[in-house]
């Protein structure tokens, strides 16, 4: 069976554990109701590539010799990632007045949500914890998971606010952008979460706990997740709509993306004018203009340049790991799966 | 020095400890000063009951044994229910279109804040881990302090949406409410994280972690978290506005209320219509009428033929403990602090 496989069999029986807690409260059952419907809604839908890179990175440490118990453990810890991220994407939908969201209408647009989806959100960063505790109370590694999830929530919530402080809707302000906001936002938003998170809960489960390996692992995830956001800032713009299966929006939606940060380091007071006369407003002849503005300053010259000298610098970063500490092959995962995406 | 000087004096380096962690993050300074005003405009500012019985708690078990160090440690675990206060009023208020709060504006309401006060809320929630990590990881409490915020955040979102539910606003339908559910709300929504947490934080501090005492301490402290609710709703309707600081609208809000939920087991099928037609609405002439037909039912006397049951039982209750393991004084202080209160 295939890792995507047996992980999503696994998200059943943890729905039903939530469920059987709640219902042991005596919670009304309209109450039971909606939040089965939260959960089933919000919760599994996207790629899982966070949740299932748990899995995989176990397999990745433990060979042969993983265990049927070991893997339900990672599919837990993998879901506890996914449900981590619903908390964020709920939320965030809502902040950003986002309509749709893996292609259904986000859950604050539902009938009768709006504003409760922030209540909802809530429970569902609340059901990390229960998990958690329900499967791994009695590993000598719990603690662990409890400051992982701790500080990665907070590092996310952190990205999150410097993204909402930065490009608010209807206020372009270019004086606000710079790629060092670019890179922060990327790094605290989605890296750790994404990339160091599923590798640090395998580490973990595993026995790892040393600092030193955990900020050796970071050290290599961190600049793959910045990699990555990069890599979704220039397919906004330079991907294939059909393939990439959206039209990309982050000029009309004065999102402070790579390109933007790129170009502003390159404009001339003239290009700049042009940019600020035409960034970040929900009008797509001007979104257009500055695509034309980036194809004169070359810029995705510039992305495969960087995409290229980032791939060699992750192999050589890759391949001063010791093997028998940290094995390469985690890492070289995570690289091959996003190495010159085109979606 | 009183517990409430010493409680105050201790917030500036708490929020000093969250600001140069965030700093360390290498954070961008807008993005600095916005969550130092967060803190500063949203943890302290009210009564600091919740805070302080944490204190007055570790005092009570201690007696004239307690050290600096412990009541250092107490205060900080108030704050910590404070923040988690601030967490959930921040994002109540903005789920309720709230205007003021404690006699200044709802924070969603200051300029430029409105949705982000979604992140903010996120944020008051993690610096709670932050500062327990920093000051109680060597701790062999140290996880239950982590679970006993885990469960009674739950706990208190288990609440905010059967209250969300119950009573939403601009659909009025009285066939949602009753006092089972005004329970529920109050048990889960308030008197977990009013009650139960703060002593059970000074139990854990003070090396009671045994689930037995906790569990007998919740059995006297959930019923007085209740009782303080039922004050709560009996005080907005009957309360002098000029003694408690506020005039009552929990008809206009459309309140699953304690007085609300008396009404309707005691209504004639007229009355009933009576209420059905001047419940939940923001209209004082129809308030007048639903507190009308309180009078009518005497629910004022109900209220005090509760509130002295109430009392004697909790009393009761309290005399059964043995003074040797869990100390009567602890009960006592939170009851006596609210039997009769008028405000």
């Amino acid at each position: 069976m295939s890792s995507k496989q047996g992980f999503l069999n696994r998200f059943p029986e943890l729905v039903q554990d939530i469920i059987d807690d709640i219902k042991s409260t005596g919670m009304p059952q309209e109450a039971i109701d909606w939040t089965k419907k939260s959960l089933e809604y919000n919760v599994p839908g996207g790629k899982l590539n966070r949740g299932i890179s748990v899995v995989d990175t176990v397999k990745i440490i433990r060979g042969d010799a993983v265990t049927d118990e070991e893997i339900k453990k990672a599919e837990i810890l993998g879901w506890c990632v996914e449900w981590l991220q619903a908390f964020f994407l709920v939320s965030d939908d809502l902040m950003d007045s986002s309509i749709t969201r893996r292609g259904q209408p986000c859950w604050y647009q539902l009938e009768g949500v709006n504003l409760i989806s922030i209540n909802d959100s809530f429970i569902l960063e609340a059901c990390i914890y229960k998990l958690i505790k329900k499967y791994f109370r009695q590993e000598d590694y719990y603690v662990h998971l409890l400051e992982v999830f701790h500080e990665v929530s907070y590092q996310t919530e952190l990205g999150q606010m410097v993204d909402l402080l930065t490009a608010p809707e209807n206020d372009v302000n270019l004086d606000r952008f710079s790629l060092e906001k670019q890179i922060f936002i990327s790094t605290f938003k989605t890296a750790y979460y994404s990339f160091y998170l599923p590798v640090g809960l395998a580490l973990y489960m595993c026995g790892v706990s040393d600092d030193i390996q955990h900020e050796k692992a970071k050290e290599i995830l961190i600049p793959i997740g910045q990699y990555f956001q990069i890599q979704d800032d220039y397919l906004d713009c330079y991907g294939e709509p059909e393939f990439i299966g959206k039209i990309g929006t982050d000029i009309q939606d004065n999102k402070c993306s790579w390109l933007v940060g790129q170009a502003l380091k390159r404009v001339t007071e003239e290009q700049r004018e042009v940019l600020k006369a035409n960034y970040g407003q929900k009008n797509d002849a001007k979104a257009q203009v500055v695509k034309d503005l980036y194809k004169e300053l070359d810029l995705a010259t510039i992305y495969k340049d960087y995409e290229e000298a980032t791939y060699k610098s992750l192999i050589d970063l890759i391949k001063q790991l010791d093997p028998k500490i940290l094995n390469p092959e985690i890492f070289l995962a995570f690289l091959n799966k996003i190495y010159k995406r085109d979606k």
